[in-house]
Order: C-alpha cells, then sequence, then structure tokens
C-alpha cells in the first residue's frame, strides 16, 4: 500500500535527495537505522518557504469546504500508513504498538474535528456593522471583519508524539484549516515515519487538485536548519513544541527578523498536583496508585506529566507516601525516546540528588538496556522548595518532586512561587472545596488547564480544551496547540469599509 | 466641577508629588506652561505595579456588570471633564476646540460601547464540551473554557490623541473591561489633561468601591520611565501607540524579560491610497479635494494619514495632480502637536527633497509660528519607488507621496513592495471592480482595514473595526487597538477539566 522509504525530504511534491544524510537511531540498540535521509541544505528551506508564499494566495482562496475535504484526505491516507508508519515508528521512538496505534487515531480525529471546525465558520469571527447613513454628526460607514490566514507557517515536529505532534499533527491541521500553507521541519529522532506521513500528505493535496508547495517537508539533524527555517521572510508564523532552549532560541530568531513574527513555543511544564487533605484522607492509597500511573504512562515523556506533587503534612500524606513507594517498585524502567533524551534525564536526576540533596520516597526498578528510564519520587519541604528555583525546573520523564507543606498558606505560597504551566490539577473531596476555592484564583494565573480528581496526561482533543499556559509553559498563554481553538494562533482580523457587495468575501456579503 | 491640576501622578488613589517637576510646552509659542509636573521615580513605578498586582485577583473576581459600571463612571467623570480638560488639552497640543471636543465625547462612547460588551459576553469566548462518560475506549472529560485577563497592564498615552489613545482611552478602557488592572504612563506632552483624566478614573474607581490600585499613572519626560514599566514583573502586556522607534524599544524589552511578555505597538503606517482608472476618470477633482482635506486633517497627526498615493499614469491621473497643486495652496499650514514632531517632520521633508530628489507636485503656504506644518504632495515614479525603500518610510505629518506607475502591473509591484499598513483603500468606479478584485489579495496581506471610496482617517468605534496590521504597522497584526475585538488582547483562554458545578465560575455552570 504505503510507499516504501526513500530517504527523500519533500519540496512540494518533488522528492528531493542530498548526498549528505542522516540516521534515525533505534533508542532500544543505540544503533543507526536504515535508510539515510537526505539533509535539506538552506537553499532548500529557501526553495520551500518561497514556494509555500507563491501558493498562498491561491491556497486560502480556496472555500472552507475544499479546505475540510483536504483535511480529510489527509485523515485517510495517515490512517491507511499504520502497517508501516507504526512499526517504523516503534523503532525510532521505543513507543509500545498500542500507544502509537491510538496516537495515529488520534491524528486523524484531530484532522477531521477541523474539517468540521471548517464547515461550522465560527473561526472567521464575522461581525458586521451595517452603515448608519442617518447618523449625526456624521454617517456610519458599512464595516464588516473576518479572520484571514496570516501566511506560510513553519510547524516543528515533536520528538515524543511521531504522528499527533509532528508532521500531520496539531499545528499542520491548524495551519491548513486557516489556509496557511505549512513548511513542516521533521524531527531528526522519527525521519521514517516523518517521510511516510509527509508524502501522505502530498498525495492528499494533489488528489484535492490543490497547488503544488501548499505543505513541504525539510529534514536534517542540526539546529541551524531551524533556525533557517524561522528567519525565512516567507514564514509568518511559528509552532514548535520541545524544550525550553530549543523555544527560547526560535524566540529569539524570530524577534530579531526585520519582521518578527509569532511563535507558538510549547516548552516546559511541571503540571502540579495539589492533594488537598480531604481527598487524602478518603482515598491516599488509590491516589498513589492513579499518580504513579500518569507519571510513568510513556516513560513520563508527556509535556503533561504530574512532576510536582504538593500536599500538607498529615496522615493522609503519610499514607499516601507509604503507598508510592510500596507501588513504584512495580513501575519497570523503559525506553526513552532518544538517547539525547535519556541523558537529560540522567543529568536532571543527578540534579535532584547531588545538587539538591533531594530525598528519595522511592524509585522503580533500574533497567536493563540503553536509554532506560527509571521512575523516582522525590520528596521536599516547602520551606527548601521555596529557597531555590532549581526545585521547579522541569526533569522530563518519570520523576516528580512531592513538596509537603506544614499549612495552607505555605501550600499557597509555593504556587505563587510557580513559573506558568500547562495545566494545575485538585484532587479533591467535598470536604476541600473550600479550600480549593481558595487556590482557584491562583491556579487560574498560573495554568492553562485546571483539573479536578483527574490526571494531566491525556489531552483531548476538543473545542474547549486549552493545551497552552503562560511563559514558561508556553510562549504565548494567549493560545492553545490541541483543540479547534488552535486555528486561532494562524489567523488576524481584517476589516472591509463600504466594499460593494461584490468584492466582499462571500461570507461577509449581506 | 472638576479639580485644578496639582503636577501629582496616581499611585492608585495617592497623589503623589516630586520635588522633580517637567512641564508642557506650548507648541504654538513653544514656551513651557504652568504648573510644573512631578517626575515618577523607578521606584515608583514599582509600587504600582506592585499595587497592581496585589488587587488584580480581586478586580477580576467582580462581575462583568461590576465593570461596566465602573466604564460608565469614568465616561460621566469624563465627559464633565470638558470645561477643563479641553482648554488645557489646547495649549498642550494646538489641536483645536471642536476636535478635542469630538474626541472628549469619542472617548466616552469608547468606554461606554465596552460596557455594552461587557454585558453581551461575547468576549468570554465561553466553549463548552459536555462529558461523555460512556465513550470508548476512553470516557470523556467535561471541559469548559472562558477567557480569563491576562494581568495588569501598562498603557502608554499617545501625543496625537490627548483623550481617545491616552489616560482612558481604547487599550485602558479595553484592559478594564477585560479585567485588568492599569498602569497608564502619561504622554509627557499633555500632562494636564492627563492628570485631569487620571483624577476622573480615579473618582470611578472609588464610587463603584473597587480596589485602589486599579488604576495608577505615572508620569516623566524621560523614555527611562516606560522601560522601567515595560520591564516590571507585575507588568502581563503592553499597549502602545507611537514611533516606530518607540515600539521597537519595548518589544526588544519585553522580547527580553524573564518572562517576555506581548507588546501591542502602533507605530509606522502610510496608509496607501488606490486611485484606479475609471474613479479618475469619473472624478479626478472630487478626489483631490477629499484627499487634501484628510492629508491636512489634524496636521496629518494621525496614524491614518493617507501617505502615499498609487495610481496608472492617464489623463485622468493629470487632472489629479493638476486639481491636488491648485487645491494644495489653500491648505494653511497649522501647529503642530510637539516640537519634537514638528523637527521629525522638517527632516522627513528634507530626506524626500534633498536625499530622495522628490518632485514637489505642491506645497501648501509655509507657517508663521513655530512648529507649523506645512502641506506636502511629491511624485515619484513607481520605478524609482521600487529602488528605495526610504520612499515607503511614514512621514509623520501633511505630506503625501504620489507613485505613478506604467500600468497594472507595476502598480501590483508597488503594493507588494509595501510594508505592513494600518489601513489600504481603493478609490474605484464600476469599471475598476475587475482590477480590484484582482488587488484585493495584496490589500488584504498587507493591511488590517480595506476601504472603498472613503478615506482612511477618521477610526469608527464600532464591534468590526480593526485598527491594527501586519508589522510595523504594529507589532502584532492578530489584534485591534480600536472597537470591542481589542478586549481580546488582554485575555487568555483557560479551559477546566471535570470542576464541580459550584467550583466553576458562574458563566460555565450548565
Amino acid at each position: 500500500m504505503a510507499t516504501p522509504l526513500t530517504g527523500a525530504f519533500f519540496i512540494g511534491s518533488k522528492r528531493v535527495q542530498s548526498a549528505d544524510r542522516f540516521y534515525a537511531v533505534n533508542p532500544e540498540t543505540s544503533e543507526k537505522i536504515e535508510p539515510g535521509f537526505s539533509v535539506s541544505s538552506e537553499m532548500d528551506v529557501e526553495q520551500a518557504c518561497a514556494l509555500a508564499n507563491s501558493v498562498f494566495d491561491r491556497y486560502r482562496a480556496t472555500s472552507a469546504e475544499e479546505r475540510a475535504q483536504l483535511l480529510e484526505a489527509i485523515a485517510e491516507n495517515v490512517a491507511a500508513l499504520g502497517e508501516t508508519a507504526i512499526p517504523r515508528a516503534q523503532s525510532e521512538t521505543a513507543l509500545p504498538q498500542a500507544r502509537l496505534t491510538g496516537e495515529l487515531a488520534r491524528t486523524c480525529n484531530q484532522l477531521r474535528l477541523f474539517a468540521g471546525e471548517l464547515r461550522d465558520g465560527r473561526w472567521q469571527g464575522v461581525r458586521i456593522d451595517p452603515a448608519q447613513p442617518d447618523r449625526t454628526p456624521l454617517p456610519r460607514p458599512d464595516l464588516r471583519l473576518r479572520k484571514i490566514p496570516v501566511g506560510p507557517v513553519a510547524v516543528f515536529g515533536a520528538s515524543n508524539f511521531p504522528f499527533a505532534f509532528s508532521v500531520a499533527g496539531g499545528d499542520t491541521a491548524a495551519a491548513l484549516a486557516a489556509g496557511c500553507p505549512v513548511v513542516v521541519k521533521a524531527h531528526p529522532a522519527h525521519p521514517g515515519a516523518s517521510e511516510l506521513v509527509a508524502g501522505a500528505i502530498i498525495e492528499a493535496v494533489k488528489a484535492c487538485g490543490l497547488p503544488d508547495g501548499v505543505f513541504s517537508m525539510i529534514a536534517g539533524p542540526s539546529n541551524a536548519l531551524g533556525a533557517a527555517l524561522v528567519a525565512n521572510p516567507h514564514i509568518k508564523a511559528v509552532g514548535f513544541t520541545g524544550s525550553r532552549q530549543g523555544g527560547l532560541a526560535l524566540m529569539e530568531i524570530a524577534a530579531r527578523r526585520a519582521e518578527p513574527i509569532p511563535v507558538y513555543a510549547e516548552m516546559s511544564s511541571i503540571n502540579p498536583v495539589l492533594l488537598l487533605p480531604g481527598a487524602l484522607d478518603r482515598r491516599a492509597e488509590a491516589l498513589a496508585e492513579a499518580f504513579l500511573n500518569s507519571l510513568t504512562m510513556g516513560v513520563g515523556q508527556f509535556c503533561t506529566n504530574p512532576g510536582l506533587l504538593i500536599a500538607v503534612q498529615g496522615p493522609g500524606l503519610e499514607r499516601f507516601i507509604k503507598a508510592a513507594a510500596a507501588g513504584i517498585v512495580h513501575k519497570p524502567a523503559a525506553t526513552m525516546l532518544t538517547p539525547g533524551i535519556f541523558a537529560n534525564y540522567t543529568s536532571g536526576i543527578a540534579r535532584l540528588r547531588d545538587d539538591l540533596h533531594a530525598q528519595a520516597v522511592g524509585a522503580g526498578p533500574e533497567g536493563r538496556g540503553p536509554n532506560c528510564g527509571q521512575a523516582f519520587l522525590f520528596s521536599v519541604s516547602a520551606t527548601d522548595f521555596l529557597a531555590s528555583p532549581k526545585w521547579a525546573q522541569e526533569v522530563f520523564g518519570p520523576s516528580s518532586v512531592l513538596v509537603h507543606c506544614d499549612n495552607q498558606q505555605q501550600m499557597q505560597a509555593v504556587l505563587e512561587a510557580l513559573e506558568g504551566q500547562l495545566t494545575a490539577t485538585l484532587q479533591i473531596d467535598d470536604a476541600d472545596h473550600a479550600l480549593a476555592r481558595n487556590l482557584l484564583p491562583i491556579l487560574e494565573r498560573k495554568a492553562g488547564r485546571i483539573l479536578a480528581n483527574g490526571w494531566p496526561t491525556g489531552v483531548e482533543v476538543a473545542h474547549a480544551m486549552v493545551h497552552g499556559g503562560p511563559f514558561p509553559a508556553t510562549s504565548d498563554g494567549r493560545s492553545t496547540s490541541v483543540g479547534t481553538l488552535s486555528i486561532d494562533r494562524f489567523l488576524r482580523p481584517v476589516c472591509y469599509q463600504d466594499l460593494p457587495s461584490d468584492l466582499l468575501p462571500t461570507v461577509l456579503r449581506s
């Protein structure tokens, strides 16, 4: 069914090969995987961006229905890749088959949800103020507003979601829905899965009769390639999910351009979970079990991994600690996404242990193969936590820190000291509602999503989802990267004043 | 009625005086006006911002109705200032009484429009995805989204609108409506008008029983003061209208903060007006007259002043040029807002004449007093225009450049060469619709507002208005600074997942 891997990248529908090659690495063996993949040059970046720009007006002139059909065609093609793309992604990421199967389905559902959103039309933000020719002292003109796409968008594939936050992921779906051509920079850790998905998009663009250049994908292992993409004058917005260092670098490049552009970087979040006294009293053991499942799911490699627990001292917390310490030994280590991510995880754990002298509540069994992430739960007093911002640094992987507070005031102080977060979670019982009500204003200021009695891992693709939050969770807390509201990041408003009806965009005609 | 001027600035309701003083200058005489005004220190900035932050949660917890009443109370108090504030603003800005009277009324209407918007509720962007407990393989949680205010906002008063874009102007109205406390930096050119309006706001805050600190106003002549305000960690967004240099400086400060924040800077726009052949044929003389009125209104000191005309050579254009040359001599020079703005205007004209050897179509009579801006219309071939970006630099004042093109292709090339604009205007007749249809996609990419058969000066305060546009017209083309949509610049979305009903914000309860 699907095309076998060729090692090419895509400038529009053109498969481009280069002599310079890079390889995926199987994290379970640390060995490279065939075939080699072509490395895009800065000239390739320019060609892809110029091509995207050249088709921008034609692509944005398509109807919402035409773009909805494109998204559905992409979804169909991507769904059909399962038998080749899932095993390839498995060897490139060490993620289990069941997880990748679910992620592929989620990616297709996301594309279909945007197709529905396009047909719904609310995304255009139409506003009409009819003329008031008889108003005094001056007549009011006819004013009509709609949102239009910003221009070609650069999307960076993320290492931890080879499908859902990569080539045909949320940013690509939102940008294509908005009417923006997309140039993807494939994540170098899964070039094979990326090539397969890019091929599926290219085929859909062709089948829908849309202009060649609506989608391109460049690839290569160096940061310079992504820097060139963000610096390219044809690019008008950037979507990125990755490290804080990487996101900050792209923000700086974008801010220094002759024409600065928005960067939507999702970067760093430790996702505090507050264990309130009533909930601990009623179900400390169940909370410990659910926490460990969330902590170790996907080897802790979710942006929404619960990296911080906050609770007030007491018998309930003691029971939770005991249960967590007993449970964590049954959470086996597992292979992380890349040797680099494993190395960062190891040094994050070393920072907690050696620099901060963190006390371990418990640890999972050590792993056997290479790149195996071992689960850890540390604890620290609120006083010590507040004394050093290092405690709140993200350690990407299955590690969490429990902050024990003397009282509710200290709990509030710990929350106030946190940077922006993707999520904040309340574990509450009926008896906790009064305290929760006091904490909510702080959580609202700190996070993009507030959960009660759930766990932050697992981000529903829906209309009301916010996968975003204040800096440094993201570079732009006014936006979300998951859910239909994310289309808004690639739109801007235009007002039409007194335009004759036949020159107005169709959606604005009376 | 109104409080006489005290020369104070405001940290919340506290009138603060300093030994260090600065003075407004009457641009008609270049002489300073009494009284002296207190210069805020960086410590005053910190105090105002910390106070704003300390009342943020209390202020944003108010109902939309309470904030609507605040805006209406401000409008009432500002309207009552007319007899003192208008003459004072007249002496500080040299703007005519009728204009200032209209501007004050517009400022009050703007506040009232936001009161209506608050009651309407659409600004909250509510989205609800109800739980699907029976969904397989996993149940869907209950997801509810609303927008909340970003935090304390810094607003910079603009020199060219002492009321409508200053202390109680659009950004202040939008931020207060959103639930954000505001710290205004008064424009040093009109400290008297600023103190009067600030006093009116403070009285309204008090009368509405809202927390002291919802509004503060600092003042002083140095750029360092504004820099300190933007750098202050309590500030979460910035509204600015002014020069490109000033806006870029604030953008850089905001981007370099430990926590970068959005800056909404309205900076530089030459507002191209396209004179299409059919319109020129039918009404070249009327167009010339209307153009000159728009060009010289307010001594050309509008962000939307028509600084660029674009037309194809032909008899219609010749008639337009002849009429414009004849008409401009009847447009008297008038006093500009400040000696600094006059000096910049003079050097802008010198750049056109001396550096670019611009050909003058015509000029208004020279002025007599100090700081008198003389009207100019220059012309240049499209070929020369395209050869140097200097031709497209904004000259703030009553000066415009007419670009004459050999054909429609050249007209398109001139448009494509332009930077982002607040507005783009089509002067068209029925015969021009086909050409206009070809130009519209370019205009949409370049501007925030597209007008047909009107003039860009005059920005209606309405729901469908966009006073914004791609860089460098503004720093953030996703936003508007005029109209109710501007509330969105001070909001961000938050998702509530599975929260018990009594903990949900009222607007999200079923």
